[in-house]
């Protein structure tokens, strides 16, 4: 075999090209050999990792806005851990380096988990103090919000703990009067002010500092997960600022909630700590991995449900979602949940958002109100995702778009202004929830709960439903249908401008208190039937349902959220309802809606696709396009490849047998054969613009006056992915989908047709909706 | 166009073969103009179907014992969904079939929701009884169990609720002395006596009626869910018998529990269901989702818990698991988990078996024992695995597998005898765990909760900490450690019997109890610092994670068990430390060993294969092998074709354009090509034994002493999976995990080499895993 190769020129080039683009000194096996002992250089995708080692610092990797090849990337994961289990059996540090390898993964995990869990408490607590801020301040330690100015305060009984000294508003600080009409007026005025000062700040850091931070950002995680890559989208700045305009944001009491944004956080930590591991920063595929589970933390620190966030994960993110996965997503979201505990900022040292304390059961005939919720959840859902598409589209396209500051100082004080005189507006979403969601006990000072004691009795009694409403609930629930209109009008509005914004605890918010006077006639005195916090939870889940189009993550979610066990069921309906109802207007929930609007290239794991097309019908080149640019085997020169590669924009050539038989052999990246060229033209002596690129084992037999011919099989794909032209688009949306295939080749009869990348797929399923395919943008 | 029909005698044969082998009277359009328009024939998988349509009962069926092409399902269903959208606008009534087919996943849920929640509480209520009948039987009403006996009876107080006159113990009636060691005995032979008939009844008719009603079903099941037909074992008899038996077998007091059958049980169901549509029917892909779906309400019935139901089919069970399904299981369990409720079988009107009433918060320091207990459950977990397969490998092997009723009789009277002097394994597994979990009340009359109570105060306290342990604790422990290494030992050689046993409930009654002594010491009198009931629910779940390795299912299955929200981290500590353990001394589960056991070819998605050999390695042919066995597309007779499939027994045969060129153009299943031949030879005039075949579009030029020659076009699947002989195994792997291939080609520069089966794929793995790879059964 070694004579073989001293003997014929070309191998011996072969041998040193080898040595120079590669620093393993192993020479190919010739053909023959090489299907009967299969060593590194066989492998299609794995010689591509050998090539692009070390020596340049950016192969591997993929260009801004494209999209990753699955495949390539686990086979290059898959390649790693062989040689680190194949090193491991060489020494004893090798062996520790291979477990610390093996447990990197759960390490990203815990560290994943601690940091959004802190980064979710700071943001609770910061929230909470700048919320009050705009109301008043502590005397005692201006840090304090309110509620906790009034704890640490002894003087108070625990009826009024929401009355304490040491709290001032505003007005009462600057003139000493807390009553009256002026001080009102001062009070509503330092609101507005604060409020636009927040939002003012919000949106200038996220404009200079990281564009990126503004939005949700959920539909760019999707986008992400399924993989495409947008960089700085996740990185540290983008982490910073956001972390900190998201509390702004809040605090300005913007229609607006943090659940969306801090899956984004979360993920930005992922991010971060993959960066520690090269397992993970080196490869783009295992990196979705981490950020799928970070995903889970993010939602499960949002609501303080674990189980909740990583079916979350699983139903509305993720992309490619192994059980591996699985099991670290729940593992990341406990921690993360765990530590958000240990923080404890809603200072009930519960791991749940908005605990309920009842548990009354449900009667089957409630059933129907609550199917009617979800009726109305799915409509209020098709509504806001029309309307704010609508909105969205219009700030694209039009002059408004161009100020986005003024946008947002615009709808901060509108919505200020008006939120200012209701009550239940004024506070912060969360608060409001809460109350919301609780039942009426004996010493609630809430409004809502202002039955008429009997005065025959010396103390509350715990049965409401015995007492007639006072005049506080009847002022509470036209508040509180103002409130609800109020916020469906400027959730709108708000969602999508250019500020973090979630919409989770805004669609939540909405609204289910019609029901309540329906239920007060209904109900036979006595009978603790109706139970008003329930209404409001399933309430929101339909809502929630109709936007999000979530069903499981969302029921979980919500008994989560609420610790109520016993109300699956009804949760479920209205979700389930919802769904449907909101299904039968539009397939697409707010997430995808904006995938679309923004063109991001997402191959949607829901959508079916059932036309009739083929292959050939998708592939390119087209009827009358010029024929698809290859490169043959031992034929093309190495100008002719520059030229190509000059006149072209493709990804990727596919390599054939010759131009006559367009057998196909292999595929080869544009951005490997350029870097293959460049580096040979630099290093290799003799190769000049005439020397003939070959891609086989053995250099072709050429005149002796040729200059030296250029081997590059190494950077060759042997195992390029092919379909036939007739096989259907469904199979072949299936297969881009499950293998995760950034493009296919099309073959018939073993010659090549064309070609088909994921971009192409997406227009063609566009085009099949009557969407228009140009909408798709990115490669 | 029909000019050229009539035209040519071989395409005028086509319509006319194409109107005897199937009803559409469309010709298939000529080449050229056929890339352009895709109609129904070029649709290579489509048109299968077509062919396959009603004319012939039993195609589109597979063997028995051989496994499904997913990708071909999908495409069929995708196709009878075309169908029926495109005629449901011709007419309402055809809309309103299309409207129902679209709900029948639904409506097929709720069937299974229904009948197997229902079946459950049967069971549930027929197993209390006939456990309790081994013991008494109640004189007010014989179909009483004992609880339900001496609930009925007003005579007797809540403190003495397990004594009442009308429950009498066999001696007592049948001799009239309930004391005694006469009675003792007497009590102790009939109670064995039982345990026999229970159990000789049960193994009889599974043997006499349903052979695949024995065993636990999940291994099977994850089989038929990867792709795998098994004929019957989801059958109606099936079902009805694993109920019958299940019921019989629970009660004869084997160490088994109902969980595993009833996922088997709810199964059944769903197949049963599926026969209703067919949707389900006719595809043995939909049909999967079903069973998926199926499996979810099995769980969820079993322990009351829906969404570890969902959980554990997404995480054990399933294989192909769509967003789609996700929701339906989660729809089917709610649904199965509200019937089993309303049933009320354990008479709490709770969704939970085990409703645990314990909030005490635990502390940091317990993570210790409690991964303490993770890693004697991962300890567990191997050693019941290795224990169990190398006895029933010595079944399978030996002379013992020869007498399955003998070995039931023998087993069931070991454990009976062996259980009755031990009241902790006399009553049923599940009413033991309820006391286990259960933490002591100061109205417990339990053994267990046997403190000593202060004299001077007139009422029990509540605080049991401060109270020294009673004779009845210490007594209640050696009981309890006896029962332990009972159970640990019998179950190993009950799980696998020719009976139905689930492992679930015996696996969980595991062995917590340890601890007890250690913690009763370490614990400060006085404060209420350590929950037994907790440290068995963690003990439960490490020994379950231990011996299946599920990890988050489990934590939620436990934690919907017993209601209790708050201990989801020392649940997921002790599981996971549970599976790493178990993990480290093999990767298989119970199920896995089980299914290795018996050679199903089951393609595992949680095996990575990593090692480096090439498609070209596992093709066959293999190099010393004949060629591969392939037909041309227009050389090939008859009675070729027919000689070919009498000599061999593959499943399909490539096509290609010449022996010499090798240029691949389609593959043809072996079933159609059979019954295509029978069919023309019957139907079609001038077919003879000489008759050339071919699967071109226009017939190939023949002398004219030829005779007719047949075309198959309309069987050739014109988009065969191919790969190149370089591709390494880890893609191809990944390619059958995701697509559900049962065959791939391998080509080299379009060149056909040879073929992949799944078969050859598992063989292959089992071989680089230095298993025998002829272990591998089926096709």
């Amino acid at each position: 075999m070694y004579n073989v190769i001293l003997k014929e020129g070309g191998v011996c080039v072969c041998v040193q090209s080898l040595l120079v683009l590669n620093s393993l000194p192993v020479c190919s096996p010739l053909p023959g050999v090489s299907s009967a002992t299969p060593t590194e250089e066989m492998n299609g995708a794995g010689n591509l990792m050998d090539f692009l080692d070390e020596p340049f610092p950016d192969v591997g990797t993929y260009e801004d806005f494209h999209t990753i090849d699955w495949l390539r990337e686990k086979s290059r994961d898959t390649d790693r851990h062989r040689k680190i289990t194949s090193k491991s059996k060489e020494s004893f540090w090798e062996l520790i380096k291979s477990l610390l390898d093996a447990w990197s993964g759960w390490v990203v995990m815990l560290l994943i988990g601690l940091l959004s869990g802190t980064l979710a408490g700071v943001i609770d607590l910061a929230v909470d103090w700048m919320t009050d801020l705009k109301e008043g301040v502590c005397l005692s330690a201006f840090w304090y919000s309110h509620e906790q100015c009034c704890w640490t305060s002894n003087e108070t009984t625990f009826d009024d703990r929401d009355k304490c000294p040491q709290w001032q508003k505003w007005a009462e600080l600057m003139t000493g009067h807390a009553e009256g009409a002026g001080a009102y007026v001062l009070n509503y005025f330092l609101y507005v002010l604060w409020a636009l000062l927040f939002s003012f700040l919000a949106v200038s850091l996220v404009r200079v500092f990281a564009p990126y931070a503004c939005g949700s950002g959920i539909p760019e995680i999707k986008t992400i997960l399924s993989g495409f890559i947008i960089r700085g989208y996740l990185g540290k700045w983008t982490l910073l600022i956001k972390t900190v305009t998201l509390v702004l944001a809040v605090s300005s009491g913007l229609s607006l909630g943090k659940e969306g944004p801090l899956v984004h956080v979360a993920c930005c930590c992922g991010n971060l700590f993959c960066s520690l591991f090269s397992k993970y920063s080196k490869n783009e595929g295992k990196r979705r991995e981490v950020l799928s589970a970070a995903a889970a933390a993010g939602v499960s620190v949002a609501f303080g449900a674990p189980i909740g966030g990583v079916l979350f994960s699983l139903e509305e993110v993720s992309y490619y979602f192994p059980l591996k996965t699985l099991w670290r997503s729940f593992f990341a979201a406990l921690v993360a949940a765990f530590t958000l505990r240990s923080i404890n900022p809603f200072g009930n040292s519960r791991l749940v958002l908005f605990y309920v304390e009842y548990h009354t059961p449900w009667y089957m005939a409630e059933l129907v109100p609550f199917i009617l919720l979800g009726v109305f959840g799915g409509l209020w859902g098709t509504l806001f995702i029309r309307a704010n598409i609508a909105w969205c589209r219009r700030r694209k396209t039009t002059q408004l778009g161009k100020y986005p500051v003024l946008e947002v100082i615009a709808v901060t004080g509108i919505t200020a202004v008006l939120a200012f005189p209701n009550p239940y507006t004024r506070r912060s979403t969360s608060e409001l929830i809460s109350e919301l969601f609780n039942d009426c006990g004996a010493l609630e000072s809430s409004q809502l709960c202002d039955y008429i004691n009997n005065p025959n009795m010396s103390r509350p009694v715990d049965d409401i439903p015995d007492r007639p409403a006072g005049p506080g609930v009847y002022n509470a629930l036209w508040q509180l249908a103002l409130a609800l209109v109020f916020k469906i009008v400027i959730t709108i509005f708000t969602f999508g401008m250019k500020i973090p914004s979630g919409l989770f605890i805004p669609s939540m918010m909405a609204y289910h208190h019609h029901d309540w006077i329906i239920f007060k006639n209904w109900c036979r005195p006595g009978a603790d039937c109706v139970t008003p916090g329930l209404y409001a939870m399933v309430g929101a889940a339909a809502c929630l349902g109709g936007v999000t189009r979530m069903t499981v993550s969302l029921v979980v979610i919500m008994f989560e959220l609420t610790g109520g066990l016993e109300y699956i069921v009804p949760l479920m309906a209205a979700a389930v309802t919802s769904k449907w109802v909101a299904d039968a207007f539009g397939k697409e929930g707010i997430y995808e809606s904006h995938i679309q609007l923004n063109g991001y290239p997402y191959l949607d794991v829901r959508d079916e696709f059932t036309h009739r097309t083929l292959a050939t019908d998708v592939m390119r080149p087209r009827r009358n396009d010029p024929p698809l640019a290859v490169l043959t085997q031992d034929t093309t020169t190495v100008e002719d490849v520059e030229a190509l590669i000059k006149d072209t924009d493709y990804n990727g050539f596919p390599v054939v047998v010759s131009r006559e038989s367009e057998r196909l052999i292999g595929f080869v990246q544009r951005r490997d054969l350029t870097l293959a060229i460049k580096t040979a033209r630099q290093k290799q002596d003799g190769v000049v613009s005439s020397s003939v690129v070959y891609f086989t084992e053995d250099a072709p037999q050429l005149p002796a006056s040729n200059p030296q011919p250029l081997k590059l099989r190494r950077i060759l794909n042997l195992s390029p992915f092919t379909v036939t032209d007739h096989t259907p688009m469904e199979t072949v949306v299936d297969i881009f989908r499950k293998l995760g295939l950034r493009q296919c080749l099309v073959t018939r009869s073993g010659r090549l047709l064309g070609i088909i990348t994921k971009k192409d797929v997406l227009r063609h399923m566009a085009q099949m909706m009557n969407q228009d395919p140009e909408s798709i943008m990115f490669n």
